[in-house]
C-alpha cells in the first residue's frame, strides 16, 4: 500500500530540517522539544494527521500518537520511532510517560501551541524534569522556505489561479455567492488541490466591505463588483493566497476611485519588497498611501502575511511589526479599502522574497480595465 | 444590509444560553469568564467569527474582537457590546485593557481552551485581578441540545444522507476515491450544507482499513468494498456524522463476518442508549461482541462521541469514560473492525438521547444485502 506517499518529500527533506531543528536546540541547552502543533509535526516529518505530539531532541525522537494512525505513519514516517498512546491514556499521561522513561534534563514545550491544561497535566506528571517555554523555534525555521516548498506553493497558485479562470469564464448574473464559492472550490479540485486552504470568502456588493465576508445568499448579479479571496492547499499541505475584485455592472467613481488607490497601494508595497528591508516600511508604504487619498480609517486590517503550510505564518505587514525580510520569505500583499454598506476592494498577490528583490508568484489581471466581466 | 442573520437563531436563545451560563458561574463566585474557544462564542452569542474572546460575567458582557468583524458583530449580535482593538494591539493586551478596567474580582479563563503564552500575557497585564482555571463550564451547557440544536443536527443528517443517496446512485468503477469525495461534497452543498462538517473519509479497500482514511486516487471498481465517513455543516454550524461501507465488488467470507460483526455491535450498543446509563457500558456493550467474535484487537478507537458545533465533544463512548448518558444528549455510535492490507468495516450512526431512551437520527440503510453497488 501506497497511500499517503503522495503527501509526502524525500524523506532526507525531513531530516535536513529536524537537524537544524537539533542543532539550534543544542546551541540553547534544550535536550528536547515538545512539538504540539500539527503543522509542525508535519513538517518535520512528514506526518499529515492530527492527535500527535513530536518529542525531539539529542537522544530521542518519538511521535507519539494513538491506534488510528498507526498504519498510516508506518507509511508516512518509517524511520521515525513511534509511541502510541492505549485507548484508556490521555495523550499528556503518555507523554509524561515517555519523557519519564528517556530523561532529557531539559524539555522544551510550544507555549503558544499548548494549551494551559495539556501543559500542566504533563508537567505534574513528569515533575522531576525540567520544563521551560520554548515557542516559535519550528515556525522560525518555516519561515525561510526551501525548494521543495517553493515548488508547492508555486503549484497551489497556480491552480488557484486556474480555477478562478474557469470561474470567472463560466459566471452569469443569477448565481449566489455561495454558487460561486461552491464552483470555486470544486474548480479547484478538479485541478488537483486537496481543498480550500482556508474559507473561501465570496462578497457581492456590500458584502465586499466585509474583509471576511461569509458566501451567503446575494445575488451577484444585482452588484457592480464581486470580491472574491481564495486559495488552495496542495495535497503536500501548502498554500496559496489571492484576492482579485470583479466588475459585475455599472462602475461608478467611488467604485473607481477605490480600486484605483488599493492596487497603486499594493505596486507601491510590492516594489520594495527585499532582503533586509523592515516590514512596517512595506506596511507604511501601502498604508501612507492610502491614508494620503483619504482612505485611511477604511483600510483596518494588516497589509500582510507570510504563509506556507499555514495560511498565516509568522511574519506580518503591519505597524508595529519588528520583523526584516529575508530571502525565501513568501507573503501576501493585500491592501484593501471598505466602505460599510457600500462596497469594498482588496487586492492580494503572493511574492517570494528573492536574493536580489522579489518575484511576484501570482499572474492573475489586477489592472481595473482587465476586471470587467462580459455577461 | 442582512448578511449572516441566516446563521443566527432568535437573539432570546443565546440570552437564555448567556443567562444559564451566570447563574453557574455565580454560584461558584466566578465573576467574569474568559471564553476563548470560538465555538463556545458562537454557542453563547451566534457571532461565527473566529479570533474574538468573549468576557462574561455579572457586570459584563463585552466581545474583544478586532477590526474585520465589526460590521459582521453589528448585524450578528447588536445586543452585544463589542470592544475593538487596534491594529497595533495584542488580544492579550486587549484583553487585559478591558478587566483592567472593569475589575471583576475573580476571572475564570478556559484552560483547556487558551496557550499557555496567551494566559500567561493576560495573567501578567492584570495582574491585581484573580485568575482562576475554570475549564468546561460552556461545554457542559453544550452536551444537552436545546431545540434548536436538535432541529438543526436533524436538518444536517438529512442533508448528508440526500448527498450520499445521490453520489451512490452515480457512482462508476473509474472513479478514484477523491472523485467520490468532491462528488460528496458537492452534493452536500447542493443540498444547502455549508460545506463538510469534518475531513471526509473515502475509502477503498485496504484503505478502508485505515480510521483515517485520506482520500486518494485509488480506484473504487478494483476493490470490493468502499467506506464512506462523512457529514455536512449547515449554515449554523451543526453536523452530523455518519459511517457506511458499500460492496463494490465480490464479496468474500471475511468481509461477510466483518460487515456482520460490526452491524451487530453497533446494534446492540445504540440499543441500550438512554438517560442514566454509563458510556462505560454501552461501550463494553460493543466491545465485548468485538472480542468474543475474535476481533478485539482490530477496534482500535473508542466506540462514538457527541457532537453539535463541534464534529467531537465532550461525552465519549470508550473503556474509561465515566459520563452518564442524560436526555438531550446527541452522540455517534461507530464500532470498526480493521484488517491491515485486506480491508475495514465502520459503521456509524447517529443517536439523540430522548426522556425514555433514544432515537436514531440517521436513517440510510445498513443491512449487509442493502449495501451492494449494482455496476
Amino acid at each position: 500500500m501506497t497511500l499517503f506517499l503522495h503527501n509526502r518529500l524525500a524523506p532526507a527533506r525531513y531530516k535536513t530540517r529536524r537537524d537544524k531543528l537539533l542543532a539550534s536546540l543544542k546551541k540553547q541547552s534544550i535536550d528536547a522539544l515538545l512539538v504540539f502543533a500539527p503543522v509542525n509535526v508535519r513538517y518535520l516529518t512528514g506526518f499529515t494527521g492530527d492527535s500527535s505530539v513530536l518529542i525531539i531532541g539529542k537522544d530521542i525522537c518519538v511521535l507519539v500518537t494513538d491506534g488510528r494512525f498507526t498504519a498510516q505513519l508506518e507509511e508516512e514516517c518509517p524511520e521515525l520511532d513511534l509511541d502510541v498512546r492505549k485507548v484508556t491514556e490521555t495523550q499528556p499521561e503518555r507523554i509524561a510517560k515517555v519523557l519519564n522513561k528517556a530523561k532529557p534534563m531539559v524539555v522544551g514545550y510550544e507555549s503558544d501551541r499548548v494549551t494551559v491544561d495539556a501543559c500542566q497535566s504533563i508537567i505534574s506528571l513528569a515533575e522531576t524534569l525540567n520544563f521551560v517555554a520554548h515557542k516559535g523555534e519550528v515556525e522560525e525555521l518555516r519561515k525561510i522556505k526551501d525548494e521543495d516548498e517553493i515548488k508547492e506553493i508555486r503549484k497551489a497558485i497556480h491552480i488557484g489561479e486556474k480555477a478562478f479562470q474557469l470561474v470567472r469564464l463560466g459566471l452569469n448574473k443569477e448565481q449566489n455567492e455561495l454558487d460561486v464559492r461552491n464552483e470555486l472550490e470544486q474548480a479547484m479540485r478538479r485541478f488537483g488541490g486537496e481543498g480550500p486552504g482556508f474559507e473561501t470568502i465570496i462578497g457581492s456588493g456590500p458584502n465586499a466591505a466585509l474583509p471576511h465576508a461569509r458566501p451567503g445568499t446575494r445575488v451577484i448579479g444585482d452588484d457592480n463588483h464581486l470580491l472574491f479571496d481564495w486559495g488552495v492547499a496542495t495535497s503536500q499541505g501548502y498554500r496559496g493566497d489571492i484576492t482579485r475584485v470583479l466588475i459585475t455592472g455599472k462602475i461608478n467613481s467611488k467604485l473607481q476611485t477605490i480600486y484605483n488607490v488599493v492596487k497603486e497601494a499594493e505596486q507601491l508595497a510590492i516594489s520594495r519588497i527585499k532582503p533586509g528591508v523592515s516590514c512596517q516600511e512595506i506596511d507604511a508604504l501601502a498604508r501612507n498611501y492610502i491614508a494620503e487619498k483619504g482612505f485611511g480609517p477604511k483600510f483596518n486590517h494588516g497589509l500582510g502575511h507570510s504563509f506556507g503550510l499555514e495560511i498565516h505564518e509568522g511574519v506580518r505587514f503591519s505597524p508595529n511589526s519588528t520583523q526584516v525580510l529575508q530571502a525565501g520569505m513568501v507573503v501576501t500583499v493585500e491592501p484593501g479599502i471598505y466602505l460599510p454598506g457600500f462596497g469594498g476592494v482588496r487586492i492580494e498577490d503572493d511574492v517570494l522574497v528573492t536574493k536580489d528583490g522579489h518575484e511576484v508568484l501570482s499572474t492573475l489581471p489586477r489592472e481595473l480595465e482587465e476586471m470587467f466581466v462580459a455577461w
